[in-house]
């Protein structure tokens, strides 16, 4: 069967949504189709909590009112080909579809280390956006309390920390010193080590695994060091690599990361072909160089800007590469950390001056649920301009990263930090004498000065 | 007693001793000197908390600790002239203090309508920064429970929203037609009233006291339109004015509003006079028209402002007047506002455009503790930028409003922020798919482009 659609999107999770409906939104008079395999699409953030917070996985899908809401149809099969010359894809369910223009959101998968034997096993698992078999894997967690996470960043923590609410006896390998640290600097690395440790979770911290080991499933998890971890179940929490067997297939450029190669507005070579979201590349907010940053806020904020331009470039970018602003929860302490990390900015070759505070995120500190806030700022010495903030929380710390995220967008200094206006209230966030945020930047200054 | 230091700050409330501490940090080799009547500072916009979540005055004090730890001397005594050919202060405990540096952080007093009767009865209170005058009255509330609060601003209505929890029989009577009206649009103000109606608050809006009446302590409270209305306890929220009798009397030039007279840098004609926090005066961030505007964070702002250019303009401000950043918790949904409103922006004569949206504050919304988010959004039509914004939402929308807060610092148009990067989490924040920000953003372009 043939069909034509003005604008096609392949893939519908956060990315391909947005895309589509900002699309529509911007350019009402065009027609706009989603082509995805699911049914039901898990929202990816939420995944961790299907295993404790949420009752299950079907308290973790996507809505899809908004999508038909906003004008766009979804049809759910398989997109099999690109046809670029045609303009037109082939479904495994046998359709043909034209499209003026094509936006590729097809995502990413996860990545299954190939030196790491006995992966094959059963019982072993990684963390798909595949509702079945997240639901297989929660079945099985029922019963199979055993559970080694290989992997410390945030799905490895965040599947840990709710799996141990939900009885199960969890550790983490995780090869680099640290936990979540390609995303956090040591402070906030510590802390939610320590948080972890006192749940009950063990920390293998610096340890690689050698091998998966058992009889038809799973039963041991063998560390270099010749230990081994009992396991029932194993958790592949190693990375994800974008999903892009379809375009390369259609020919699109890849970068060296093997992510789909797109300029400033998300346009692939064939400036009719669209990607975004974890499956087109990314440059870094300060360095512009290429990264392999996977983040659904990122992903949105991507299909915004080619939602907006997919006929025109009638929404110009005013920043320049994508910042990472990562946010999480742990034990009910928020991490959170925006811009570069003090690691990176070293790493990088920036010329740094670091300064924290630590305060408190209500005021006076003796009302109900006042937590300790810190903040870490990282500043470029001769500018003055803000590189990077982390936070450690309560809930608010979720909101207050996104202020830092603000002012590094804006590239601001920290002068003009200093003698920023910021609202306050007794229950809602730290005091106007000693506004966390404000006090880092106060040290900060002082330490330029000298 | 002669004394000199090299800055004399009167006045130890939040301005003053951010201002101290501030300038101390910046002007290390400089003497700082606090001088203050209160022994026990209260925390200003904690007050109301004093009467329901806290235990009482004494959890509700700033902490000292950090003003010894500074580096700062603080003298508890009340300065009753200032010299200033002499450039010397004189105490009521008979101290002669000479300065280099002043700076006057007096604060405001409560405001008694002078044309309303019986306001000196018994039992009738104002709500003022004295600890012992609210020991009173929190006192007296353990028995009377029916009380009248006057006025339905923010001490009005968090001073209702306090007292109910606590078995009073509260009623606000607001002479205009909306609670909070100064601050809020519409749609915060009906919420708030939704709110405190539901917690048995009665609202008397539009309606204006004409007296208070009784036999020594009051008994009543009588409305213009002949109604009474029984009372224990009448608390006349009626605003605050400037306390600048000191000031005045030493020959510092006030503006038409009674406050002091500053500069950019919080100077007034005295160069070597600064004034900062309630008592000085404001110019509005997009209009620079004066205004009365009294904030706890304002005022720390103003003080760091003042802090760091005691001794020489080293900290430009890069930005203009005082922006409005309100923010409040009712019955604990969160209310809060940043910029202008859109009655003031129409008042102004601004062409604008609103728009709005109401999403969630976790993702997804089946998580335990979700609230609806509704962020409403006020564009300038033809040059595009953010004047205002407001938030209903959970307690992260405090800190989200500082995001807007900043985007308007920045003076950031719509189509930037409609391209912006923010950080979402399950847990934390909106989703990355409908960011209510975001998604009231769009809404705003959308209706810019017809």
């Amino acid at each position: 069967m043939n069909k034509h659609v003005d604008v096609l999107v392949i893939g519908g999770s956060a990315a391909g949504i947005v895309a589509a409906t900002t699309g529509k939104a911007f350019y009402p008079d065009k027609d706009f189709l989603i082509i995805r395999k699911e049914k039901e699409a898990v929202v990816p953030c939420g995944i961790p909590y299907i295993f404790g917070t949420l009752e299950g996985v079907e308290q973790n899908i996507v809505p899809v009112g908004h999508i038909e809401h906003a004008g766009v149809e979804l049809m759910i099969d398989e997109v099999t080909s690109i046809d670029r010359a045609a303009k037109q894809v082939t479904t495994a369910g046998g359709e043909q579809v034209s499209y003026q223009k094509l936006v590729i959101a097809t995502g990413s998968l996860p990545k299954v280390p190939g030196w790491l034997k006995g992966t094959d096993l059963d019982n072993v698992f990684t963390i798909p956006k595949n509702k079945e078999y997240l639901a297989g894997l929660r079945d099985k967690l029922q019963t199979l309390k055993n559970v080694v996470i290989i992997g410390g960043g945030f799905i490895g923590v965040e599947m840990a920390d709710e799996l141990a609410k939900n009885g199960c006896k969890v550790t983490i390998v995780e090869v680099l010193p640290h936990l979540l640290q390609a995303a956090f600097d040591q402070e906030l690395s510590l802390r939610a080590e320590e948080i972890l440790a006192k749940a009950g979770i063990s920390l293998r911290l610096g340890e690689k695994v050698s091998a998966l080991e058992g009889e038809g499933a799973v039963s041991e998890v063998r560390l270099e060091s010749g230990e081994r971890l009992k396991a029932d179940i194993v958790i592949l929490a190693t990375g994800y690599a974008p999903n892009i067997e379809l375009a390369q297939a259609a020919g699109i450029k890849l970068n060296e990361l093997g992510a789909i190669r797109v300029d400033e507005y998300m346009r692939t070579e064939d400036c009719n072909v669209f990607a975004v979201g974890d499956c087109a590349e990314k440059f870094t907010f300060f360095t512009r160089i290429v990264k392999g940053l996977m983040l659904a806020s990122t992903a949105c904020s991507e299909a915004r800007i080619a939602g907006m331009n997919l006929y025109k470039l009638s929404r110009l970018r005013t920043f320049g590469g994508t910042m990472s602003i990562f946010s999480t929860a742990i034990g009910g302490t928020t991490f959170a950390a925006a811009g570069v990390t003090e690691n990176i900015a070293v790493d990088r070759g920036f010329d740094i001056v670091t300064a924290s505070f630590e305060g408190i995120d209500k005021h006076p500190g003796t009302l109900p649920g006042t937590s300790k806030q810190f903040v870490k700022l990282i500043v470029n010495c001769e500018s003055g301009l803000l590189l990077g903030g982390s936070v450690i929380g309560g809930a608010s710390a979720g909101e207050l990263v996104n202020v830092i995220g603000v002012i590094i967008e804006n590239k601001m200094t920290i002068h003009e930090v200093l003698t920023m206006q910021v609202g306050t209230h007794p229950l809602l966030t730290g005091p106007p004498t000693g506004y966390p945020l404000l006090k880092a930047a106060e040290a900060a200054a002082k330490k330029l000065r000298h």
